[in-house]
C-alpha cells in the first residue's frame, strides 16, 4: 500500500430514498473503510468475501481498519475463476458465515471484482433473508458497473446470472489505487462499461473518453478519477431512476445479450466480461445502423474507442446455431422476444423487442470485423 | 375432486400498498384458481412447483384451470421430505425452469405444504432476480402460516431457513378441501400455529378455538372456515405492519426458537414443524411464568388446548448442551442474545433478549412435562 496521494475524493450517491448510498471514491483510502462501513451498517461484524490474490495484496488493511472500528471480522476466500460464481460456492460461503458466528447484525463485504461483488451479494441478500452488503471493488469493471446498483446473481450452468437478486449495497468504497495490481487487459475490460455509459446516454462523456480513456488506463490519476466520477454517477442516475430494470435501466445492457452468449458458448473460461461486451456493443452499433436505427458512422466511432483501449470487436467463429440456442436463455427474454438494446446514435439508446434470429441474421454474420481477426495490443 | 359445496367464500387482503394481494379462501374452488392467477400475475407462463403425491391428486385440476386461462403450462416434481427443501433441490428446479422455456414472464406456483411454499418461493424470489409467484396451500399450515407473508427461504445443514428472502404473493388460493388429504397429524401440526396467533395477539380466538378447534380439525367446514379467515387476518395484519421482521412480526416466532433446535437436533426427520413448535411454545409459556411474566395458569392452558388438538407439549430427550449448541445458530439471534418471545398472558406477546442458557436454565430442564412422556392421541 502506498502513502495517500492528495488527490481529492469524490462522492457519488445514489438516490433510492431510504436505501439511498454514497459511492466514496478516493486514493489510498483502503484503511479508511472500516469506519465508514460500521457508521453505513450498524453492523458488529464484518465478513470481507474475497479471492486469494486479491485477498493477500488489499484484506490486511480493510480489516484492520474495520477492527478499528470496533467491528468483529472475519474472511472468506473464494477460489478465482468465474466458474466459483455458483450456487455451490454460495453454500460454502453460508457454511463459512455459520463458523464464524454471523447473525443478523453481520455485514458482507465483497472485497474484489464483479464476480466477486455478485457472489457475495447474492449471499448477503439470502442469509438470514438480507444482511447489509458493502462493495469495495478492486476491479475497474466492478467500480463503474457491477458493484454500483444492486444486481447480485450466481451463475447456472445453463446460463449466467440466472439467480439472483435486487439488493443495494450501503456503501461503495473505491480506493483507485486498487487498480495497479489489475493487468492492463482487466482494466481495458472495464473501459468497455465505461465507453457502454457514454454510448448509451452521455455524447460529451463518449467525447472525453476519446481523449482520456488512455490515460485514465494508465491510471494517471487526473484522468482517472473524473472518469469513475462520472461513470459511476451514469450508473447511480440510471439505477436511481429504473432500480429493477423494468425500462431505461435495461439501455445498460447494450453488448451484454450478444457478450453473455459469448460467455457462455466459451464456456466462462474465455474472454473476459468487459471483453464480450465489447464485441456486443460492436455488433448492437453495427446492427443499428443496419436497422436503420443510427446514422453511418456511429459503429466505427464505437469500434475505434474500443479498438483504442485494446478491446475486440469481432465476434468469435462459433456456428450462428450454437450463438442462437444461447441467446434463447437469455434473462431479457420475455415471450419469446429479446429486448435487444439498440444505438440511436453515440448517446442514445434503446430497446427494440427482436428474436434471436433479427439479432443474428445469417446475411449479417459475414459483415465486418468477423472473418479477419482483429489483433489488438494486450499486455 | 369433491363437486363445489355451497359455503360461502372469504377474502382477507395483506395490506402492503402496490404489493397488496387478496388470500382467497373457500370450498372446491381449485378449479378457478386459473383466471385469478393469470390476472393476478400477468403471466403467459405457470410452472407449478409441487410434490408427487400432492401433484398426483391437485395439480390437474390447478393445470387445467391455467390452460384454460390462456397460460401455458409446466409441472416440477420435487421428491417429498423436508430435506428436500435444500439448495441443491432448487438448482435443480432452476435447471427445470430453463427446460420448460421459462422466462421473466413466467409465474411460479407453489401447490403443496410449506416446504414447497418455501423452496417454490426460494426460486421464484432468485429466479431471474425474481419472478411473480402463487400460493396454493395444501396444508394447513400452509394455508394459515408459511403460505402468507412473503417468507421464503432453503435449510442448510447447519440450520433450518438460513438462506432465504422476503417475496410476497401475488396471490394466496386456499381451497380447504385439499385438507381432506392431509393426515390428522399434519392438520393437527398446523392448528399449532393457529393457536400461536391466537396466543400471541387475540385472546377471544384463542378462547374460540378452545371451543371450535377440534371441530376444525375435523373439516367440519362452518368451523373450519371462520378459522382459517381469522388466522389469516391476523397474519395478514401483522405482516402488513412489519413485513420485514424488525418488530411486531417477531412475535409470530412463539414457540419457533425451540422449535427450530428441536427439528435440528432430530436432523429434520423427527417431529413434524408444528409438533415442534408445539413444545416450543409450551416451554415458552412455561418460562413466562417463571420469569414472572405471565400469570400463572398461562401455561396450563395453552398445554390444554395443545393437547386437545393431541400436540406434544414435552421436550425430547436430548443433552441440554445439545440445545444450546443448536439456538446458538438461530436466526433471531442479534449480537449474541436470542429476541425470545415470551407471553404476558393469553393473547399478549413480546420478545425478551435472552442467552440460550437463559431460555433454557439447567434448572428448568427438570420441569413438568419433560420426563413424563406425555402421551397424545394421533390418527
Amino acid at each position: 500500500m502506498k502513502a495517500k496521494i492528495s488527490v481529492p475524493g469524490r462522492r457519488v450517491t445514489v438516490a433510492l430514498g431510504e436505501r439511498s448510498y454514497p459511492i466514496e471514491i478516493g486514493v489510498g483510502t483502503l484503511r479508511e473503510a472500516g469506519p465508514a462501513i460500521a457508521e453505513r451498517t450498524g453492523a458488529r461484524q464484518a465478513v470481507v468475501v474475497t479471492e486469494p490474490g486479491i485477498g493477500r495484496r488489499y484484506a490486511g488493511a480493510l480489516l484492520q481498519g474495520l477492527r478499528k472500528a470496533g467491528l468483529r471480522t472475519a474472511r472468506i476466500d473464494v477460489p478465482s475463476g468465474e466458474k466459483h460464481k455458483s450456487l455451490r460456492e454460495a453454500g460454502r460461503i453460508y457454511e463459512a458465515l455459520v463458523g464464524a458466528g454471523a447473525d443478523r447484525s453481520t455485514a458482507i463485504v465483497a472485497l474484489g471484482g464483479g464476480k466477486i461483488g455478485d457472489l457475495a451479494g447474492f449471499v448477503a441478500a439470502t442469509w438470514m433473508r438480507g444482511v447489509p452488503f458493502v462493495q469495495v471493488p478492486t476491479t475497474l469493471l466492478g467500480m463503474v458497473d457491477s458493484g454500483v446498483g444492486g444486481k447480485v446473481a450466481v451463475n447456472l450452468p445453463q446460463g449466467k446470472n440466472l439467480a439472483g437478486a435486487f439488493h443495494q449495497p450501503r456503501l461503495v468504497w473505491i480506493d483507485a489505487t486498487t487498480l495497479e495490481s489489475l493487468p492492463m487487459r482487466e482494466r481495458a475490460a472495464g473501459m468497455a462499461e465505461i465507453v457502454k455509459a457514454g454510448a448509451i446516454l452521455d455524447a460529451d462523456f463518449f467525447a472525453c473518453l476519446e481523449r482520456d480513456a488512455v490515460r485514465a488506463l494508465a491510471l494517471d490519476m487526473d484522468a482517472l478519477l473524473p472518469v469513475l466520477e462520472r461513470a459511476c454517477a451514469i450508473k447511480a442516475d440510471v439505477v436511481a431512476k429504473d432500480e429493477r430494470e423494468t425500462g431505461l435501466r435495461m439501455l445498460l445492457n447494450l453488448g451484454h445479450t450478444l457478450g453473455h452468449a459469448i460467455e457462455a458458448l466459451q464456456g466462462y473460461r474465455g474472454m473476459l466480461h468487459g471483453e464480450a461486451v465489447a464485441i456486443g456493443m460492436a455488433w448492437a452499433a453495427q446492427r443499428s445502423e443496419e436497422l436503420g436505427l443510427a446514422p453511418r458512422g456511429t459503429a466505427a466511432r464505437l469500434r475505434e474507442l474500443l479498438a483504442r483501449c485494446a478491446l475486440p470487436t469481432a465476434l468469435p467463429p462459433f456456428p450462428r446455431s450454437a450463438y442462437l440456442a444461447a441467446l434463447r436463455v437469455d434473462k431479457k427474454r420475455k415471450n419469446g422476444r429479446i429486448r435487444y438494446v439498440v444505438l440511436r446514435g453515440i448517446g442514445k439508446a434503446e430497446t427494440v423487442p427482436l428474436t434471436p434470429a433479427e439479432i443474428l441474421p445469417a446475411a449479417a454474420l459475414g459483415a465486418p470485423g468477423r472473418a479477419k481477426k482483429r489483433k489488438a495490443a494486450r499486455d
